[in-house]
């Protein structure tokens, strides 16, 4: 009996990851669609949100299941609540390539996205690709130190954020203000998909320590 | 023990509401000290959403250690886990105030509201402490007719927020990017802060039935 419930343990860290898998392939084909104008990719990362959605119930059924059959205490008990916040956290980071996605189709058939703005943009979606990818093995191996530098590659998307709003805010921004708030809109959406991330490496470290990291959020 | 059990379910939802006053009190002082440029007030806000914090690691401590100890099945189990998600919502409704107090300090001296869009953010600032007082309510009550009219007050938020970004993108915007930056991220962030409610109306449709309602985030 024990040993099929961490069977089913594992497998809800199987399907963290497969989720995380989802939503990295949505933020990388989003950020295609709108550095691209491309709107059959935009179309399919919009229809996509659904997916991640439904893999998130049906996660979240599992684990309340467990919840409910196992009396899970210690270790397993936060394995189960950290969960189904992972899934919440990437579940929103999935809403994010959708709104990417949406704000492609928006402006199609022209680009969200100026000229002098395409390269931060696709560094944004670098590094969120880059960030997922990593969370995507934080979930599997709960190594803390790995959950460390998280934290870190948010900084580089910060970064990268600041210099959006910079380049904005200069007095020689030709594209007025529609395109500076698609901008904004289009920063703060990477930023925010980078800050779920690190919330996940936070609830990392609640699963294995059962202690809380401070939140910056 | 079953008895005493019951009376620690009402606790939590006890904290919750009062979670969800401090929530009140911070959406609506951080739209006062960012419409009257007023320092101190921002300053407390900011310093206020440590307690939120706080108030959700203490609450999400006690719920799981109910999780752990009462083996809670079908609609106590959904009490405990719906807990666990709405005090999420909470604290990330507290962070929206938090981010528009931190955005009323960022440009004091001045206001990073302009004149003509003030009465916009006035509603918007009335619109989430009405649907918070709402949320409040349907915490406690589990009314599910309740709380199938908060996306009907949502739908108002979302109309300010649209007659906002609208004056944004008019011709004879004069106040530059700076100021469309500011307003569209104030914007997002009375919408999030509305969403996080709905987020929250949903939830007890769950915790009352078990079945879950379509997310249209």
């Amino acid at each position: 009996m024990r040993e099929a419930f961490h069977d089913e343990l594992e497998a809800i860290t199987g399907n963290l990851v497969d989720m995380a898998q989802l939503v990295k392939t949505a933020t990388k084909d989003a950020t295609t669609a709108l550095l691209t104008a491309d709107l059959t990719l935009a179309e399919k990362v919009i229809a996509q949100d659904d997916v991640i959605d439904q893999m998130q119930h049906e996660l979240d059924d599992r684990t309340m299941r467990l919840l409910a059959t196992q009396q899970p205490v210690a270790s397993d008990l936060r394995t189960l609540v950290t969960s189904l916040r992972m899934s919440a956290d990437l579940e929103r980071m999935g809403d994010m390539a959708h709104h990417i996605a949406k704000l492609a189709r928006m402006r199609y058939p022209a680009t969200a996205v100026p000229p002098e703005s395409s390269l931060t943009i696709e560094e944004m979606g670098r590094v969120a690709g880059l960030i997922i990818d990593k969370v995507s093995q934080i979930i599997k191996s709960r190594n803390l130190d790995d959950a460390k530098q998280l934290p870190v590659d948010d900084d580089e998307m910060d970064k990268l954020h600041r210099k959006l709003i910079q380049s904005l805010i200069s007095k020689d921004w030709p594209h007025g203000a529609e395109s500076a708030i698609d901008l904004t809109l289009l920063g703060r959406y990477y930023e925010r998909s980078a800050d779920h991330a690190v919330s996940i490496s936070r609830r990392v470290h609640f699963l294995v320590t059962g202690k809380y990291l401070e939140d910056k959020a």
